[in-house]
């Protein structure tokens, strides 16, 4: 495809990684700062499609990507999933036992925690908006003993060497990403999977008989996730990924079962679940 | 009580105001920066209690507080809920038309953006670690120009002039906090709320199946909120808060029937629900 995709972070970021492996290697970019500005990108028309981070398995669900979605009123047309590994960074000649400091995102520098703590505990820990551009940064700098966090692709982009590999505390994990745009793009032939909104009635047992009509139906749901509604304190609606695509009957019951309970229904999107995933 | 509580935050904070109001007027407090050193203030027993916002019902659920409950084996003995309302805080001879530049935190900052940006669209924002502290740092720059969004209570505190009162854009806006000990306290008399987490086995209906231990013995559960299992990508746990004490009877036999189903229950508390929320 020759889409433009709105993402937030620069080049050979887990982003750009991620649109590449949905969208093709030939698709391009719009590079971002901010989830708002991303968002901000596709309903501008600067670009085609948003692909978002909406989950990571350490972290949880990204609230402010769930919150966007509602607001710009977009629709999710596909998902696909990563293997975060970080990688520890440095100039081509650069030795690992005389790195001094360490520059990354925030968050992949306490993913990597241990592995400092153990291995470079003399290493001074620097923050920067953006794994890939941290390469960028050292790549520049031209001192060998500076290093950064940051994916394999981020190494080769800057021609940069990889002086320790999957150095994240964790292995089990992974980001969910989400395509996603402003018009109903065209269903795919066979969805398996559907994200929904839930509002149900502000009563005791609303949500239990919300979840009864997959559940007595044999469907599965893979997340379910409360976000506060606003302007109404405690009171929650829910996002749920439903493991059915929009076409299927029993899906289609469901539904008409939530609506004939007073449950309000939005449905973002029914698309092709990423069995990479399991 | 003359306990001493751990606060994110100032004097004259919200943590503090809501600390004053759950453990009284006498009681010390331990502030500090971030809600995982308030937490180690408790664990290093540099202070007796904890008082933590868990929920904010704009924002939603501050994980990092319950990823830190469960992590340090914490009880919650207690809630209180407290209306969150914005001042523009200047000096005393300020005017509000001369003020150029405004300092809060920028959680604060957000809150108040429709009435900046239609009050004082000229004045610089300036974010700030807390919303007291920016009063105080206000009350010794000694600048007419310079302004603070904070409480009341800090305008008092620092002699400070309310220049406009509860500028804030929506004003369904509350934050519960909860009273967290290292070791578990006597139980109230009568608790009417607890607060539990539940790991059900991973398969299709289990949540559903959960939250049916309840909804047929008519007890509510007033929240619910999935949080990811470490090192289990895709597989949850969920926090509830149940409307009833843990020596009901019916809540006992709901909890016998979860762990029938193979669901693990870990109770973090039970304590008297703030009744000033509904």
């Amino acid at each position: 495809m020759g889409s433009i995709v709105a993402i937030q972070g620069d080049q050979a970021s887990f982003h750009d990684i991620a649109a590449s492996q949905f969208f093709g290697g030939q698709s391009g970019r719009v590079f971002c700062d901010t989830f708002t500005d991303t968002i901000q990108a596709i309903v501008d028309k600067r670009a085609d499609y948003a692909l978002c981070a909406i989950e990571n398995s350490l972290y949880g669900s990204i609230n402010e990507v769930y919150d966007l979605i509602l607001a710009n009123k977009l629709y999710i047309f596909g998902e696909v999933y990563l293997r975060i590994e970080q990688c520890l960074i440095g100039l081509p000649e650069a030795q690992l036992s005389d790195i001094s400091e360490i520059y990354s995102h925030p968050v992949a520098l306490a993913q990597c925690e241990e592995y400092l703590d153990n291995t470079l505990p003399q290493a001074e820990r620097l923050e920067y908006h953006d794994t890939a551009a941290a390469v960028e940064k050292i790549s520049q700098l031209l001192n060998p003993q500076f290093a950064a966090i940051a994916s394999r692709q981020a190494a080769k982009l800057y021609g940069m060497q990889i002086l320790a590999e999957s150095i994240e505390t964790n292995k089990a994990n992974y980001t969910r990403f989400i395509a996603l745009s402003t018009s109903q793009p065209d269903t795919p032939v066979q969805p398996n999977k559907t994200s929904i909104v839930l509002r149900t009635t502000h009563t005791p047992g609303a949500l239990y008989n919300a979840l009864g009509c997959f559940a007595k139906r044999g469907i599965n749901l893979s997340k379910i996730q409360s976000r506060p509604i606003i302007g109404k304190a405690w009171h929650y609606m829910f996002y749920a990924d439903v493991s059915a695509g929009a076409q299927d009957e029993n899906y289609q019951q469901a539904i008409q079962e939530l609506q004939a309970q007073d449950c309000k229904v939005i449905v973002l999107g029914s698309y092709l679940s990423d069995t990479s995933a399991n």
